[in-house]
């Protein structure tokens, strides 16, 4: 059942949210098969079906639900890993990875700052990847964003690149599933939102800066807007929909704005990455859209969804964003950042 | 069962969500006492029970349920009115009942905008009542915002008077219950959210700047400020949330912008209105709050919940406004101006 | 870009919620190929995309979307419709349909109960097909039960194969797109549920009796059980839950009632129909499922779940039944009636 | 601010979702009045603001969030706890309150099946408080149901006294908060249900047979009928509805069984206790009704709601019924025992 053209790699941090998210969109992966699983001393040693309580909606792929679970120590059949690790824990685990040799594909928000991590959307600013040469360690580290700066990046970049972006207010009304399960209490969330999520606010407003930034040397400069985000949290399962408004560098006309979209495409589709969506960006006219249930799988959850363009009279534009938090904004995109970095070499048998 | 001490009201639109609002908030009213029922054709001369789909948590007051429908026209046995009616018809008949000399105090958008027609906020602005001193009919009309403006204006308003407001950034994540009902289809809710209200955001733009405007001889001159507005809805049953940012037209702390709120009392609550919420503004430091199902009910659901003060970095301050739609936004709202007009003597028997 | 090795198809009421699940689950069918939808005059002659007021999850299939609608009547570019009319109109529109030489696949109840006309479950009584025989029209109407019927009788024609069955007491947890679009109000739903779904205990009740009934000459000699159904709206957007009880008409084991769903393959999956679900039941051993989000999707949305199965004090087993109702209870169910019809020769050129 | 003239009580397990309802209910009670609160060692010390994770709707009474929270030991300067304990822990602590002398009033499972423990429903069986007297510590336990058994007797019980009942099979869609807080995960019923409550059908199983049965001399003689019940979770925050179908042991006309509903009224009527809900049970003929939203507040919580009586065909009857599970299934039950107790003067300075 092991197909040995395919890349193997293992997967730390498997029981959890992020986790599973990992082992359901990597199977039927073109490149790469999962050979190792890793998961708490508590886990360790149990078949993954006994080990994970499991609540997608696609049951556990076969071959994995009777793989034994490790612990999450190097060790593991593999040379590349996907972390899904609690921020609580992922710091020396994924640090003890690098150290080994292994590459490590990080969902976790620890090292996302350091210098010479890349914090990657490949569709954003790929050629951050090279960052890593200046990592000391036998093994690498790269992460992807916060599920909420993901999607603002995608629909920033095309700005970015066509006109200058001074400013960014982005309010926004995230998915539940962004907190993990348990997660949010039913109590809280029936007939109810909650304007809060701890630290939110914050990852976005730095991390999208760093995404924007300009690489030079062996650092980044990071962007020079500035960006207010307000976080809040709806009772929709998947899909974290954004309130954005722009101020540009440069004077532009609405056309222009949404031709900039339209015509985006970047290095995933250059290089024909197999999670690479095709196209990027969908734009509706439909003034009721971009919505989270109707909208958040296209591009199989990798896509990112903008509408509601119009003149903002307090800056220059507003739009509405949407995209899947646990795809795009989670799984997905590190895989994408594993499928980039093994298309540029960094991975060796 | 008719008190001779209370004034006899007439409710026209009386089946639909607003006009049920106001039979169950008047009821137990010390000052008005329901008389007269009107609505449609198809519905005039059947009892109340029977003619209304009555969807209220709270049963249908006995008295109520048992009066006979009217036609929405006037010799309504009252001279105060309160329309709940549809914008689509509202504009004609709210008119009949002018000339006719009945009081009219209008939940509807039809005439909010015209110069001798106040758009009154008690908490806000009731100097603006005497706009209606201008009108040439023998009765008179009185309006009441858009449910999203109403908890907006209350939140501006002692940030105005302190410090002047320069710009003001809003994003709205609106309930269910302001679309009517049946409104929006479960289907269209479930596990998701609508980024698009239709004219929402035009009529919070432009009514935010004559509540919040000075009243100069006959007319409202609109306050100078710029108001960006974007209106989502989102599947909560009662209580419009609201992320505001604002641009103040002096450098101020964050303790005065607490404090104005807190010292913040009016009109309604100096004329001791039945109706007026005492305080009219909570504040919440913990960081999760306000929360719709929690705190709409504040002040009988007439107070404004806030919270969240925080700097922005794009504007000055950001924080979260909640009110309650159909009370604070809507037939509350209606009643406490109907209150003031009495307590300025524009009632006569 | 039209096959001519695929059957022709039409859909008549191609707008509603039906007729779009329609043409979601026949895009890339195998056998069958849409070449006409109908409508109301309202719609015909214009373009799909401009006359349905879509809300399924995926786009309208580019071909369709750019169809042109026709009304309802016979004179469409084929020999088999499937229609997803309302019952209010389905009656004549079916019937002229039939007259004129076409085969109709009707999910509406106008037809269900007469005599000559199958009331059809693959995976149940295929032998019922040939009851349209006696039908006397040129063409042949062939219907698919309410879709909480259909759950209900894939779960208990094994048991009454093995065993017999006496009485069954069944509540019902429902979706709300069994109600179509916009159906139930969202106002009603949140944070509530509604014990009452007109016309709905009535139909499950004497259409079961059919269904699991005797074929004898031309004509079905219902079932002889008794069957008591309670049918409630719950907030989930697909999937009909229902609690059952049974009393058998012998005494067996609860490991005999598991073997006689599991063992159970039926005709669909012998033809090996395109839409057949293998297997046609899971069972979960989990006392937690199956559950509508997690589950009804199974078999692309065939399958039927069965779980918990457990004494019963009253009657003599309980258990817990869940199945998609706008697939396999609506437009899936008559698309496998359809497969069968063709598969027995029915559909000539 | 303490009224001498009221009886002081104490909450054990305060901080919890019962004790919390204990604390809103027990709020200007008429004979109650809070002189302690009990919590776990990591709460004692601390002022109740500050040890409990509020989420009631209306705030904490003020007097209430400044008091100290003790521990759960006797030495509370009260004679009368209300015990909102879990049922991990309980057993030992109800039992050294009740050694220690106090009346314990618990809404824990522990002591409801023991001989001399009333499972009291003071509607349904005042008669059994006398069981107390056979209990040999120095104080006493009283204890309530399980939320989903208390509206089920309360609508049984008229039956049982007026045609007798000999078969009952119930099915029901328990709300969330019967789960406690945090309790479900939004991610399990955001569209979505869950079939299955742990050890819930047991309780009513059983629980009812001794609400129902006769008290001969120091025991009850459990009532002689059948009881099946299955149990569901369904995405509503408050009130448990039930799907019933009883046998009954007489032949009795549909109004016969209205009117048995209709007519009923019971001892804590007669003794005008507060608590007391007039009339207990409401009967609602139009068909939609009850809905857990719209009715769970009847009686303030305390009434039972019933409706759609319709033949079975299984059984006899089949109807709806309705009761607040965290009021009257819980923290409104208790309070309502207390009452009796007190009336009947087992309650001593």
């Amino acid at each position: 059942m092991i197909d040995k053209n395919k890349i193997p790699v293992g997967i730390v941090g498997a029981t959890g949210s992020v986790g599973q998210k990992f082992i359901e969109l990597l199977q039927d992966h073109p490149w790469f098969q999962i050979t190792a699983l890793g998961a708490s001393e508590r886990s360790a040693g149990k078949l993954y079906k006994h080990a994970a309580n499991w609540f997608q909606e696609a049951p556990i792929p076969t071959r994995i639900a009777n793989m034994v679970v490790s612990e999450c120590k190097p060790g593991l059949p593999c040379k590349l890993v996907f972390s899904g690790l609690d921020a609580a824990v992922a710091g020396p685990i994924e640090e003890a990875f690098a150290e080994a040799g292994y590459i490590v594909i990080s969902n976790a928000k620890n090292h996302r700052m350091l210098d010479n991590v890349p914090l990657l959307v490949p569709d954003v600013n790929p050629d951050h990847l090279t960052l890593i040469d200046d990592q000391k360690s036998k093994g690498k580290i790269v992460t992807n964003p916060n599920c909420s700066t993901t999607g603002l990046v995608v629909a920033l970049k095309p700005l970015q690149d066509a006109f200058g972006i001074d400013k960014v207010s982005v309010v926004t009304m995230q998915a539940l599933s962004g907190a993990g399960y348990p997660g949010v209490s039913s109590l809280d969330v029936i007939d109810n939102m909650i304007p809060y999520i701890g630290g939110e606010e914050e990852k976005m407003q730095i991390e999208t800066l760093k995404i924007l930034g300009q690489k030079k040397g062996n650092k980044v400069d990071f962007a020079d807007l500035t960006l207010s985000a307000s976080c809040n949290r709806v009772p929709v399962m998947n899909g974290h929909m954004e309130s954005v408004s722009v101020k540009l560098k440069s004077k532009v006309k609405k056309v222009d704005v949404l031709k900039a979209w339209q015509d985006y495409t970047s290095e995933p589709q250059k290089l024909d990455l197999p999670f690479a969506p095709k196209p990027p960006i969908y734009y509706f006219d439909d003034p009721r859209f971009p919505q989270p249930r109707l909208h958040r799988d296209l591009g199989k959850g990798m896509a990112v969804s903008i509408g509601r363009l119009r003149d903002c009279t307090v800056l220059d534009y507003k739009f509405t964003v949407l995209s899947h938090n646990t795809v795009r904004g989670a799984a997905g995109g590190a895989i994408l950042n594993a499928e980039l970095l093994v298309k540029k070499g960094y991975y060796e048998d």
